[in-house]
């Protein structure tokens, strides 16, 4: 234990478990990487922490963390339509621990192989376990997925089902009636808010068809909420359309309502497309997607019933300073 | 106070300070980034992160901590010869502060607006102040300035001056003998550990120059190790030519000599440079950079003092680590 100098840890544990790419002229070990972009491309870069206490808990299986450590930026990259290339990896640690650290490298390398994205630098530190992730992509500029595209008459769409991890989250805080729940159904919501799967081939197969794309990493409300904003237009959502998985279905209706709106963490991808593209799309992406309301000239979004009634809602998704 | 969300934290205190660029396609605002490389170049991309009782103290006064976490990423661009473009900022914040992030925003942004480097995104958090910055140049890839091509007979160099950063952070801790030094003197040490200077220009003027470089962040003879390790070659350091400050001279010679030698943090560049070239770097670089050893086919680096006898270290420079 505790063997090994900061300028070898990264090296040691992660520098040989991601893919090897051509467009990495200079990988880890100097004062920079290199990175080739190529022609008639743009990089396309985001950076997200992960903190212990706040977006996870202690006990977490560190292959899960490494794992969702990159799907974060990853879903980042996939509401671009952005290909994934190259990440770097900051991270703070209390401590050496050997069995941990191979296990987080494992997690991250597995999804690293799914991406084709290679480790290029990296930081490491003592201190309270903190991770941040900078992702790099590229892709043509002209068709990247943004969010201020958005017209009236677009179709809203969300890909996977939504709410997942809200109740994953709530289950492990005890703040969720589970006993309509088999432990199957735990152990999915678990795997959700653990293992979220980045929409990458989504978001490219989107490339020209969508008017706009967000990630769903705030909640449904929030994210859509940005998309409304940028693009200076409002939504209606059809509650009723909201795609709920066999475990949420399982639960009160509100306490899914609810959670498929407004709780974080399930980095599904939320995107417009006109009502010309809406044919392709959905045939492209068959039961990937689901179309849950209409883009309007509205500035706000409201939500209906099955009935056409408007349904209120407090509070818009999940905020980590919250007013 | 803790009005503003997480989302709005970065775009209200940082977005409009730093430069605005014109290859910044998207900035601030939507999944990633969109940035547009110049043709012939590569990217250069380095992250580093600064963490509370490890990289700087609790009472740092807030606009030189934000001076300093953007200069350890200019360094390292400088250390590649590369021109600073674009970076991202990962804070972990215990609270907000509205005196306190200002005066963050208000060191990172001077600095930035000195090296036209806009942010494009960022992530905040709660948690223990931890912040990331992923520093984002641009260079031909031809030309970079790496570690691993140091030759034998090569003139090893330095820029300005070498130990200030430890000697203050040894000052702070009260592991130093003071009686020598003046206020004037203490300020000084302070100001080099706190506000570094990034030796942009100088790396820029090393290009095609140098035959390696690397910053100093760990110490002379840890990153001097670097070079070595890297190029397969050994060197000769010449302590009586390390290039001291007023302050540091007023000090045993030996602390001054050891803090050169091994105390990290002061952010100048080491560089080789064939024979051939030195004198066109030196009048490049008048007064800027120190000639202090020769590159040779030892793998080790020794030390020679003025009559050319071995003076032996133990340890090379700074870990968070250590064995």
């Amino acid at each position: 234990m505790a063997t090994l100098s900061e300028f070898s840890l990264i090296q040691h544990y992660f520098e040989q478990l991601t893919p090897q790419r051509e467009d990495v002229l200079l990988g880890i070990g100097d004062d920079c990487a290199l990175l080739q972009c190529p022609a008639g491309h743009v990089v396309a870069a985001s950076i997200d922490t992960l903190v212990e206490g706040v977006h996870f808990f202690a006990d977490v299986d560190p292959e899960s963390l490494g794992h969702k450590s990159l799907a974060v930026g990853l879903s980042d990259l996939a509401a671009m339509g952005a290909t994934p290339a190259w990440f770097t990896l900051a991270i703070t640690l209390p401590e050496i621990n050997e069995s941990w650290l191979k296990g987080f490298a494992q997690g991250l390398a597995t999804l690293a192989k799914q991406h084709k994205i290679q480790l290029v630098g990296g930081d490491t530190t003592r201190g309270p376990l903190t991770i941040s992730i900078q992702v790099h992509g590229f892709v043509r500029p002209e068709q990247a997925l943004r969010r201020d595209g958005a017209q009236v008459d677009d179709f809203i769409y969300v890909t996977g089902t939504l709410g997942d991890a809200g109740a994953a989250l709530q289950l492990k805080l005890q703040q969720l009636n589970e006993s309509s729940l088999h432990d199957e159904d735990k152990h999915y919501l678990q795997q959700r808010l653990e293992r979220p799967t980045p929409r990458v081939e989504i978001g490219q197969k989107l490339l020209g068809l969508a008017t706009s794309v967000i990630d769903i990493s705030d909640g449904l409300l929030a994210d859509l909420g940005h998309i409304i904003d940028k693009s200076g237009v409002g939504a209606r959502l059809e509650l009723a359309q909201l795609p709920l998985s066999v475990a949420l279905q399982k639960l009160n209706s509100n306490t899914a309502e609810q959670l498929a709106l407004m709780s974080g963490d399930d980095y599904e991808l939320c995107f417009t497309v006109s009502a010309d593209n809406a044919a392709q799309v959905e045939s492209l992406l068959v039961e990937q997607c689901t179309r849950v309301g209409v883009i309007n000239d509205q500035s706000a979004i409201s939500c209906v019933d099955q009935n056409d009634q408007v349904i209120e809602f407090q509070g818009t998704g999940y905020d980590h300073f919250p007013a």
